[in-house]
């Protein structure tokens, strides 16, 4: 009946990390991290900061053999360790044949496939040299399999006349897609099967250079699409089995239909404004699930939008935040800063959510935002 | 223009420092800490935890020299070594000469008198040999100059029978207020002299026992009563000139008129709901009050509840919550746990914030949730 609530290592100590390690003091669940620089995110979060690689396997088993639970803030780490932790009796949530799947881009997408969810079409590839014999399935993003991360990794193929900017490496080609909108369902998952997915969010795009610019909550659809969206992220999470948040990014295609694009197996950077803007954080609701807990309500009581908070070209150094007291000035706005001692050109520095009541304010104070910060050295 | 961000001492490592210290991670504010108790609720989350005593000189003064800004999270320390710092231009947030006056409750009754807040009538008394004198005034609270905290310092004396109960000591008799309901009105003021108030909140006694059973948010009072609770605390912090937040607990008698019963220059008790119910939490509030940034949106966007979590009675050891799971397991129900390994009967070992649509829902969930957690050994 009385809870005994268990030992968690984690392996990455960035800023997924660190609000996750800001969610657990309400649980007072101490965490202990792993990264490889001693100077991150979360180093100064926890009692138990280890220094090391979370891709080799030596430095993942003797971490993670100390703890009655591993989880994971990044995706890349070493698996064979992990599954060997798993057969030990330590649990491992995300599983560990979960990660390996969506550590390969290929086995991801042809999971998918297998399974029936709506995705864009594609083809694997071994190498550059077979972009060519795939020319009629051109314009197409070709994605590399493994070690893409982050925008890396991806490469935007029109024609032929792109072929020289290929990557030489197994990996796939994506039917670009003429796309209304992205979209982000994060769905989380606890062992006994309990499954509730967030609210659909969106990402806002500049109407010319066509970067996203900010993150919306709630997604401007119709009821049909958001229920949509929220079956596909729950069928999906529920046909994984997967234990713990999952992330799962979707275009809206002009013509109403949803693909998914990939998944995160992990707290997201299209979820941080649920710390704020909804009754339970992604990341309470990810030690929630991976501690076998009841999940959390995933309701917002609040319009809200998030924009990152990047390095300003032509700066590297000690970081300084220039306006953050005109924007603590406006109503609604909260920055959440990385700790991260050095900024560099478009290094993620830190994140801002914005509360209100309408999209339209969301918008404004997006833009007041954007216009009023900086991180300089 | 480019902020840059003080280093902070702060006095007490208790679990409002440990609420303190987790909302400071938003900002980046590493903050250290000082408090008597080696295992103090903060001390794993700060990588600057100092054992030694708030109340002696040397190690406040110490301690205090290595920061720019010091703050508080108890009232009861050493005023002198403050005074001390601030003279040696050290910024002492909330300023010394109020943590001197809130100290002992002459002063502060008087202080309320002397500048026209309302008040319930009192008169000083050096010893219980002066409540004979005074048996006119009964029935009245006797209240100890200093020294009183967390309920103790206070006895009902109700008749010239209950005078052998005195305390022989300076204080006050105040007289016994027939009261409709308490409130409580927490309010922020800036070095700059911004001042915010949070909606007032509302202790909910029981019917019978005519104990606190818990707090609900916001309090179910006119909005003329409203509007003359948040004015009252913005006077009041006006008038001190108090940096940080201010609690003002207040009572609703049933004639309507509102009286001031005591204040708390720190985060309080009565905005814990704060966190989960309204833009910004009492903590952040603090936090930008101290260091000088704008002040935060006070909105509350839900109804919310607040119930502290007690050690059971007959309990005494290392702490285990039974029922944890359960509460879980209701919409809108958080815990939030102080990180205390031993519990005793009474102990304050958490406490759960409950978020609803209607403050009968709230009373609903405060009586599953009591009827679900116990903290046993």
């Amino acid at each position: 009946m009385s809870k005994s609530l268990p030992k968690i290592g984690l392996l990455g100590g960035g800023q997924l990390g660190r609000m996750l390690l800001q969610a657990a003091i309400d649980l007072d669940l101490p965490i202990a991290c792993l990264d490889p620089d001693p100077e991150a995110s979360c180093h100064t979060l926890t009692t138990q900061f280890t220094q090391g690689s979370f891709q080799d396997f030596d430095t993942v088993y003797h971490f993670g053999k100390q703890f009655d639970l591993i989880s994971i803030e990044i995706e890349h780490v070493n698996i064979e360790a992990l599954e060997q932790l798993e057969a030990e009796g330590i649990k491992v949530y995300p599983q560990p044949h979960l990660l390996r799947m969506i550590q390969d881009k290929r086995i991801q997408k042809t999971f998918f496939q297998t399974h029936g969810f709506p995705t864009a079409d594609f083809r694997l590839i071994e190498s550059s040299a077979e972009i060519i014999a795939n020319e009629d399935f051109l314009p197409a993003f070709q994605k590399l399999g493994k070690g893409g991360y982050d925008g890396k990794g991806v490469q935007y193929i029109g024609s032929a006349a792109d072929i020289a900017k290929g990557f030489d490496a197994p990996g796939l080609l994506e039917k670009a897609i003429d796309f209304d909108k992205e979209l982000a369902v994060i769905v989380a998952r606890n062992p006994q099967g309990e499954i509730k997915a967030f609210p659909a969010v969106e990402m806002v795009f500049h109407p010319v250079q066509n970067l996203v610019e900010f993150l919306v909550s709630p997604a401007a659809i119709s009821p049909e699409i958001e229920k949509e969206a929220e079956d596909i992220a729950v069928r999906l999470i529920d046909q994984m089995g997967l234990v713990g948040v999952l992330a799962v990014e979707m275009f809206l295609t002009k013509d109403g239909q949803i693909l998914i694009n990939e998944v995160a197996p992990r707290p997201h950077n299209s979820g941080h404004q649920t710390i704020r803007a909804n009754d339970t954080s992604q990341y309470e609701q990810h030690l929630r699930a991976i501690t076998g807990m009841p999940l959390g309500d995933t309701k917002a009581h609040s319009f809200s939008g998030m924009l990152n908070l990047l390095g300003a070209d032509g700066f590297t150094g000690p970081a300084k935040y220039e306006g953050l007291d005109t924007i603590l000035g406006i109503s609604g706005v909260h920055p959440f800063l990385y700790g991260k001692k050095i900024t560099k050109p478009y290094r993620k520095m830190g994140h801002i959510t914005l509360l209100g009541e309408s999209r339209e304010e969301i918008e404004q104070k997006a833009e007041q935002v954007k216009q009023s910060i900086r991180v300089i050295a």
